[in-house]
């Protein structure tokens, strides 16, 4: 049953082979996985509670970094609704196949909308921000969507030398705010996570607020609401939220540990590069090219 | 609950404001769908049920076109299984989060493995193909994977002038032949389907074979199995195939009547640039770029 389109560990030795004729070991072909294994412990970081939240759902917890150098506002909303509790009892209400789930209230902006506590009801929009100030770990790959990708503390993000702007990008598991026709009408109560193939037509267009780091796989099997866009209108069917909160609210006991490599660090430099350019035995045809969507961003629980 | 991440049809009439002071009206802009509905009968073609496949799961009916244009060998092979039963009673035995579904013979290559009738064993790898012949409609949009990304016969596609080579790319919905370590080690009987982010770097890397067409949502829900390839050991996990059949080998009346938009009409052409530079009052940075694998491949079910 071992017929499948990923790579598989090989171990084909060329050393051995050639230390056989006496001549110079050639340096071993590291995969991405052997050089993440091999990160020395200053290239990991560990969440920040104050910007981490913890959704809990029948399956489990699923695990979101904010990002408040990109969407400052929006975040000290979000920090206001979960530790509110807002969302406790709310729902995901919307998935679309190949494009997101939504979730917050389905009555918002109705007569029997939850209250929103002391959370502004009224934000700038957070589309883009300048991007001095940040540190932009620059892809060499082209993108088509923006002038140059890369990552910026730990976010797949997108600048633009011409105009000095930088945005994070739709990809993945991304976290953006829902909003109405007017480009300021997203308070962060109405959440998005991208379950399809990156929507980069969003960006620019609409505030991304974070990512999912950990239990996406909870989101993305979720079935798919009514076509065209998913929106689940019988409550029934809709996923109920048991509860949002910030990390930094919960007894540390109930807190994760979770450690991301950062994004900056030479070990994740070194394992995009081996994931452009695939040597093991596996791939035929490295494809010398990776997209800022599909990198992985590792994702790992510290050892005792 | 209307906060969403997706264009809302706004119907701002431009012309009618202008018409007020009597200019002459500026052309309405036109949705992607607007384009799609308006399509003339002939933008449309009817699936060949020799190349077609239904593949019947619990929750309903998969629909798969092939792609004899680019794995001749492979889909001859799959028609020959399909034509036996091959699938009858096997299961999706693999569901890695943003990557693949896998299915076929869990116990592929072992002594229990189900007899493959008259099937071939061996196949040559069809990774890609010679692009003279093919009708390739280019998009002029740049791709970081490919020199040229288009669409052939309905399906996405890459090719390179230098080479002369065409091969299909990896998006999703796109079903694959699984192989081991050699290249020419799938025949078609373990397939995969891309229900994540696109693995672009698998293109020229394996044998691609046809593209879900109708009820990716059966597929792309099923939960993911363990880390870190999703292969369900545990049998009773495994997602059931009742059967798969060559929709020519099921009695006309049931069999679904499904209509795609041929991806070499005008109109193609145009919801694409639709999407491309979206103009509606959603949106206020329109991308000025489309990725290949974000055009959606419109499907219908012909009026009576």
């Amino acid at each position: 049953m071992r017929l499948h389109p990923v790579v598989i560990a090989c171990a084909i030795s060329l050393a051995s082979i050639s230390s056989f004729a006496a001549e110079p070991e050639a340096p071993k072909y590291k995969s991405a996985q052997e050089i993440i294994d091999a990160a020395p412990a200053d290239a990991w970081r560990t969440l920040d509670p104050a910007n981490t939240l913890y959704m809990e759902v029948e399956g489990g917890r699923v695990i979101i970094e904010l990002a408040p150098e990109f969407a400052p506002a929006h975040v000290a909303n979000i920090r206001t609704l979960a530790h509110g509790k807002f969302w406790d009892g709310l729902s995901i209400y919307r998935s679309q196949d190949n494009f997101v789930v939504q979730f917050g209230d389905p009555n918002a902006g109705e007569a029997t909308a939850k209250s929103q506590g002391t959370a502004k009801a009224k934000l700038p929009a957070e589309f883009a921000r300048k991007s001095d100030g940040l540190v932009f770990s620059a892809l060499p790959d082209k993108d088509g969507w923006a002038p140059q990708v890369g990552f910026v503390s730990g976010f797949p993000a997108a600048r633009d030398p011409a105009t000095g702007q930088a945005w994070l990008t739709h990809c993945y598991g991304m976290l953006g705010a829902g909003r109405g026709a007017e480009p300021d009408s997203s308070n962060g109560a109405e959440l998005y996570v991208v379950s399809g193939q990156s929507p980069r037509q969003l960006d620019r267009n609409i505030t991304t607020v974070g990512r999912v780091v950990s239990g996406m796989e909870l989101l993305s099997v979720i079935p798919r609401g009514p076509q065209p866009m998913g929106f689940y209108e019988k409550p029934e069917l809709r996923t109920p939220i048991k509860s949002i909160r910030l990390a930094s609210d919960v007894p540390e006991a109930e807190r994760t540990p979770l450690q991301l490599l950062r994004t900056d660090s030479p070990a994740f430099a070194d394992a995009t590069e081996a994931r452009r350019n695939r040597r093991d035995g596996w791939y035929v045809q490295p494809a010398g090219h990776i997209d800022v969507c599909n990198v992985p961003l590792p994702v790992r629980t510290p050892k005792e």
